[in-house]
């Protein structure tokens, strides 16, 4: 996209990019201006056919060229094992976290007369998800952080797992709380073999920005609103055996293993959402990759938490060992200084910076299409902000 | 949008809109293309503010105008009486197809231990419909066309009709077999109060059309990717007293008493797909509403199916009394001209014109956003493909 097909296209470009703020929003989110300028080019004809994606019948061999590219690179971005099945659904995380039962709970058969699901609690997602569980079994709170109000995660080995549970579950990346497993821990997970202990995983938001240990989970779910594309698809991405359990109660349009024998498309897919989502991808590999953007999340997470600690102004009370790289709350210690904190950010041009309502305070997403220089100019408008406080 | 903001972006205008194609795709299905100008002009930057809808947090104050305006013009766009919710979901009408039964099968209570859906099956989506309503409960199939292979609607006086039914689905448009309900029957219900029989609507392929009669229908439900908008979002209109039903197996994204005390923000929204639905609503209101939509659809649909009835090469062969106004099947008397047949209308600029499988030959589908010029595009061409066929 850095040669418009047009000049005049050009000059609309640059005057809309000359507006363009940086985008701290935790989902929907901030998505790369290339992207969003190749999508306005192609709006009214896509690749001269002259008709919008949007337009497009998602059986036409025009658009399933663009699901299917956009299948592959989503494959290859992550190192997705060819056992494992890539399915994009409707409802997002939060409709997954009854969808991931109904098609799960059931695994065990009459192994398990009681279905359960196992559950580590690190934030308020994990709450909601064990609300929604609880509607098709039973649950069993293996750890939870709330004594320390989701400030860390518990050490493995205090968690208290069952034998009998369907599958563990694990939100991975606390968007609210801004917690972040680093890393998914060995539970006696057997990979990519049908055998051992079934982790699934929300990954809502932090999805694409590091690489996933296939060995170490069997389902990695999430909504596509924070770094894959726009809100309205969902992503599944499960292990080929663990089809084929859902529930008698479970709609078509959301049993996994119909879903995967259709390719996607046992009912309308949201085809202009996996379109956005495939122009990201393609985004994502000009980056480099997944291994490529880590290092630019490390870097410029670790920014802002520098930043932070060594200052007296703002803090950030997330346990250093499970701080999030995605998303960054902070509290001003002058509470007072609130409003004029965001009313100023945004006359600088750093927009939707207000914290949770559940936690207070701030909160910076700085997902993968958050330059570092937005999160540098974050941090210079902080400084001042700071010093002309005191 | 009849006056672009700068003259460069009219210069592309000018070529994308040179190449657009008449589009009869049944779904998702072509879309205005002024309200596509203003997408691709707003997509880097809407209203000034710097970040594309897409990239909009749903709690902000920009999407939450922009979702209440569709809202509202939607509800002023169909008559929506006070007493009915609308209702934006996912997973379409497919989804809807198990989440409609899930929300009311079981309304009766204890006045019907076994929750029943009664059905007319008018063609294949009614078909699909009666399957996953299975799922939750019994059905009885109170009027078929099978015997016709769906090409009539039943009288009304052959319907033979459960007193004990939570509800009756009709699907008032069907797709695949161009079937349209052009009233919906009085069968004993009592409109917008909470008593009488409750007739449920699949309206995803009229929906907007024409204007609906509310003391005849109870739910109005349907995917938004032929008269709406992209696909990916779903309208629910529900009476608020059926509302609070829900199986306990229900999903709570897919509850329609939690969406509606939500204002359709229980979880993220498909704010995007909702942005360019409130584009068409607003395009509709310039183009005089439903009332003037229904008229141009009217002449549309004569327009077409005079040609037909008069030609002895194409043949429609639905019952005059119900032919859709909105997808027009038709058949070539020679078959083995069918390929030749698509290549040159698409040759012509005429696309999509294929026919669903199940029913072979030829399908026009020509939603709102068809002009009358489109439809005699297609006639002219048929007029020719049939002299040099002869």
């Amino acid at each position: 996209m850095n040669d418009p097909q047009t000049p005049a296209l050009a000059g609309l470009m640059q005057r809309a990019l000359a507006e363009r703020v940086y985008n701290f929003s935790p989902g929907p989110a901030a998505l790369p201006a290339e992207v969003l300028q190749q999508a306005a080019e192609e709006m009214l004809s896509w690749q001269g056919k002259g008709v919008s994606v949007m337009e497009m019948s998602h059986r036409s061999k025009e658009f399933e060229g663009i699901h299917n590219a956009a299948l592959a690179d989503f494959r290859e971005l992550l190192k997705i094992p060819d056992n494992f099945h890539v399915l994009f659904l409707q409802g997002g995380a939060i409709g997954e976290n009854a969808i991931v039962p109904m098609n799960l709970i059931g695994r065990l058969g009459a192994k398990a007369p009681q279905p359960k699901v196992d559950l580590v609690m690190t934030g308020l997602w994990s709450v909601k998800t064990e609300q929604e569980a609880r509607r098709y079994g039973t649950t069993h709170i293996a750890a939870t952080s709330v004594d320390s109000n989701y400030r860390n995660i518990p050490d493995v080995a205090s968690w208290n797992l069952s034998d009998d549970a369907a599958y563990l579950h694990l939100c991975t990346n606390e968007t609210i709380g801004g917690v972040e497993f680093h890393e998914i821990p060995d539970v006696g997970q057997t990979g990519t073999h049908d055998q051992g202990r079934i982790v699934v995983a929300d990954a809502s938001s932090h999805i694409l920005s590091r690489p996933i240990d296939w060995s170490r989970v069997q389902v990695v779910y999430g909504g596509a609103q924070k770094n894959i594309g726009p809100a309205g698809v969902t992503f599944v991405i499960v292990r080929e055996d663990l089809l084929g359990f859902a529930h008698q109660h479970c709609p078509s349009a959301f049993n996994w293993r119909i879903v995967a024998d259709n390719n996607s498309m046992f009912n309308t897919p949201p085809t202009y959402a996996i379109y956005i989502a495939g122009l990201v991808f393609q985004w994502l590999k000009r980056q480099g990759g997944v291994a490529a953007i880590e290092q630019r999340n490390i870097a410029k997470a670790k920014a802002l938490y520098d930043f932070l600690d060594q200052s007296e102004f703002y803090r950030n009370d997330i346990d250093p060992a499970c701080r999030s790289r995605m998303n960054v709350p902070f509290i001003l210690r002058d509470e007072s200084r609130n409003e004029a904190f965001l009313t100023q950010a945004r006359a600088n041009g750093l927009v939707q910076l207000k914290g949770h309502k559940s936690v207070g305070g701030m909160r910076a997403s700085i997902y993968n299409a958050m330059p570092l220089e937005g999160v540098s100019a974050l941090i210079e408008f902080m400084r001042e902000f700071e010093r002309t406080s005191a």
